[in-house]
């Protein structure tokens, strides 16, 4: 067995668009689990009442299972070279390896073995769920993801308009509640950023109780404010409705027998 | 009359899709009725300021009713050969007593004569509650539920990837306030399986109020999450409408009146 | 002019229905002016901090619409004879004191006149409002009501079975939550109704904060309850959406212009 | 080059309608960003945390830009003349200076030279961000802006519908919780005006956590009300998305390749 066969062998286990069978190969099969160790191992690590006591175990699984990544990534590097879309190119591998695909991958590889400090070098290793929906954008999931980002697209600037309708929503509750209430609760609506805070949490109707008004003129305005976030929470749900509604449409009329053909 | 006739017409009485007329047969009325009886009792038990002095009442009214569920099990075995879908096979009762539905019944009647861990027995208790949803499936809402049931299965990869996108949305807003919070907030935000609950409790728009950001970088990150969390909540209410909206095209185009023909 | 001719406008007068131009008669006008000068002032009589010192101007207040309410229903019961509706029968003036309609006229009316205990009148008060939904269903709100009921009609079925649905997840949050909190906040969660306030509080997504789990068992059971609810209140939205939407079909297909036309 | 040429370039600059090429003119996009920047110095220009000991430099921004604001404002009256809309009045510089618009944007200007009182002449100076509004409608926005309009309009009497079926629950739930909770919680449940306080925070499910039933009658009302308000948000979504749906519709039968064509 010639090194070239092996490593198209290699490169059909890591490239699941490239592996012949249906579903994910064993390889990827394992790695998906891995991401989930290492995401769960993660999350754990940070929880002093779990981990307390058992640092250097979590540490270890950190390390070893990155360094599985490590030999995935080196070997993809190798392997890339049976990709068509890399191999007209002169350097494909430096190509691949400048992909915003693969330094995702490389930044969450690294945070594993160098101790950058605690909390970004964290977000760095969720990284990996990257790869994972990458994984997951394969199987069935694939068209149910392209449904949605189908519905979001058709209707971007709705979205963004929507968007736009909420900060002038934001801004003006703020506004209304930093000048009722500025006065009876300076620490809470005594300007109009702390004011801002509130109708968030207000529009989205959080609601945690750590600032709400107690003058008359505020709980006007207040539940004025409610009851617009309420009906602006309303807009994208129903584009998201129409949108979906539309899709199928769509679909049925340009010949498919519908999403679940 | 003789011994098969009696065990036909029991059948028939106990039987719901057996029952010759329309609705439901005198004693499925009256075990609904002793079911809903057996679930409130088994409610309001727990509550001291009601039971409180009474508790042998509430046994005694828990053991009776149970005794009748244990009839009624008793006599659905014994009948079970009237069953078309039983007659064929060697062991008909068995086969039936090991079917899902009467091993279920079986679990809810068994707590109320031996006196298990209190918690895990009630759960078991509410067993109960299926048995009525069986019976509500018969009548008019049995279409209602089809309804219900066939916009969720049209969608189920989208839904379930409502359900990813919301898990990566929760660790990513966790991680994000963790990093944000853990200084400030030790014992709310001190790891991320606490921010994570804060996620959901903020992502949901539940937000009781028990956990909330305080300062500035939180703040902002905790604006970005409850929007996403607002948007994600649009998601499977628009997959919803439009569902049922194409169940009710699917439903006219093969001939139907529509669902309330 | 005879008695007669007086009977007749006094009844168009009052009948909105009877009414010969468009929109309503001077007297519903002013009628309905007076139910909401009764009801705004029906709340603010209760806030000490406005009518204090004032209570003898609210009490005449109230009596001084009332006694015109009285005259009105007076009015009625003298003009009913000239319905159509009313006119076939023997005693035409005491069936329609007797109808639905004339009753909660009459209980919206006596409790003015007499000091009945403080909040049960109140809530007879309040009556006043459905007269005024009455008049509202005339103009142009008629065709808004009637999308918004036919919508609900058309979906019953599956309403209800999404009331059902949202009481089983009640009761079974409200048991795993009793169950996992019962020991830590005995007060909260010491039995399963108070466990079911809990659970109705969480699901509807309204999370006052008085009660939230402090457990890691109980935390995870309450995600699990808050995103069922969130899914749980995606139903009846896609249910109004796609009736809406099938409304709006309906309607053109047999020849309207739809509902705006 | 003439002052008549001159007059029309400056006009084509600010009227974005005459702007002859694609897009925003470069005096337009500049005027947006100041009107970005003016809004966002507003904003942290009341945080003491942000703006202390650095006050003339927030208030000499403030001058600044409402300079330029005012040179563009006497630009526009001055150009207006180009305006096909006003050239056939007699005095069209007047004419226009009265329109709503040009009011509005003299009332955001003036509050950054008189000192007026401060919160009042706050909400004037939010009035800048109208006229960015009135510029994002122009770009494809705009498509996406008539969509959400039209969605409104059609179904105007409908959601104004549900606001009074909102105003109704409120009334109703309001008075229920004042009937029941009023002796067990006087400071907040002891008038129906404080009542629907609580009730506009439940219905629209925000849940501050200020107010809340703590007997059982009056945890069984909230738990009425807090189903009701679920389900009466549901209208106004349902309402949108089948407005949404309707309009696609709409665009496809008269002709258009629908909304994203």
């Amino acid at each position: 067995m010639s090194l070239r066969s092996i490593r198209l062998s290699v490169y059909r286990q890591l490239e699941p668009t490239a592996w012949p069978r249906k579903g994910l190969s064993p390889t990827n099969m394992m790695l998906a689990l891995l991401i989930l160790i290492a995401v769960v191992n993660a999350i754990i690590e940070t929880e002093p009442s779990i981990s307390g006591g058992h640092e250097s175990f979590f540490d270890d699984l950190e390390v070893g299972v990155a360094s599985i990544f490590l030999i995935e990534y080196i070997a993809r590097v190798w392997t890339v070279v049976e990709n068509p879309r890399f191999a007209g190119y002169r350097f494909p591998r430096l190509r691949y390896a400048l992909t915003p695909i693969a330094l995702i991958d490389m930044a969450a590889i690294l945070p594993a073995f160098f101790a950058f400090g605690g909390a970004s070098s964290l977000v760095l290793r969720f990284f990996r769920v990257f790869r994972m929906i990458r994984l997951a954008k394969l199987g069935r999931t694939s068209r149910a993801w392209l449904t949605i980002r189908e519905a979001f697209y058709e209707k971007r600037y709705e979205f963004g308009l929507v968007l736009g309708l909420v900060a002038i929503d934001v801004l003006i509750s703020g506004s209304l509640l930093y000048w009722a209430e500025a006065d009876a609760q300076p620490e809470k609506f005594g300007s109009i950023p702390r004011a801002m805070w509130w109708a968030i949490v207000t529009l989205t109707t959080v609601g945690y109780g750590d600032a709400y008004p107690v003058t008359t003129l505020g709980k006007i305005a207040a539940s004025f404010a409610a009851i617009t976030g309420v009906m602006l929470i309303a807009l994208p749900t129903g584009l998201f409705a129409a949108s979906f509604t539309e899709g199928i449409e769509r679909h049925k009329s340009s010949g498919d027998e519908g999403p679940d053909a």
